[in-house]
């Protein structure tokens, strides 16, 4: 089924989904852009099965989305990091949690804030900057959990 | 196990999972968006078998994604339409085409172009039109099939 399971689609949509639509996929891409980047931390993060998680490490990496390397030797222990192709799935993790914060609002407000490196501005929905009014790129984008003040130095 | 997949998870893009992270349903999304309405139009464009997409349909009706109304009365027929919460989903599918068209791109180009509307210039990844140079909103994008002329009249 891997790989697919939208046969006879003619779409790009379908294609990517081909390679990210599998359930956790996008959430391990999403830790891994936030930084985590041990096995150990992925599976505490994300509370997934670890033969689960390693299914979707091994695919994300033979697809060119994931990177590793070795942090440890005896016994072996990974790192793992996006690859540009990885990063570039970027606007789509922000507009999907831009879109959950509009529509399944928490009450604690949003987790995450996305904010203009250097500048601390709130980005909104059409990545203007609420403080400097520019339309920023998302590698220009740090999102930060609720109450954090990273970013904002 | 539905709307539940992603318990635990204090995250915006888990939660917006849990509403469209289902196989099929970003498809589903993606062809009300193009225009199709009709259940047997859906069904057949998806190739996918009609329990699958009736419980898709009824789940985005649900979450108000989706609107119905009947176009026949015996036996009753119905056509769906996206609601401005399906249609604020717009951006989430234009950067999963935009992804899968550089990174798993067709011999023939992309499947589908966006292009921007009354300009009818290619509309790129940053949502800058190429022919005039504005920087265009989702509703402002028109996307057509590969060799098609519609939005450039």
């Amino acid at each position: 089924m891997l790989g697919r399971q939208y046969e006879g689609q003619d779409c790009s949509i379908a294609r990517s989904l081909e390679v990210v639509g599998e359930r956790w996929t996008l959430l391990v891409l999403r830790d891994l852009s936030f930084g985590l980047s041990r096995f150990d931390e992925l599976l505490q993060s994300l509370g997934v099965a670890p033969n689960v998680l390693s299914s979707r490490l091994k695919r994300l990496e033979e697809e060119g989305l994931v990177g590793r390397e070795a942090y440890q030797d005896r016994p072996s222990r990974w790192a793992y990091h996006l690859t540009d192709k990885g990063r570039a799935l970027q606007p789509v993790l922000f507009h999907l949690a831009k879109w959950g914060d509009q529509f399944y609002p928490s009450d604690l407000g949003p987790p995450r804030r996305a904010l203009h490196r250097g500048c601390g501005g709130e980005v909104n929905n059409r990545r203007v900057c609420g403080s400097c009014g520019e339309t920023v790129w998302f590698d220009e984008i740090d999102t930060v959990p609720r109450g954090s003040s990273v970013g904002l130095n």
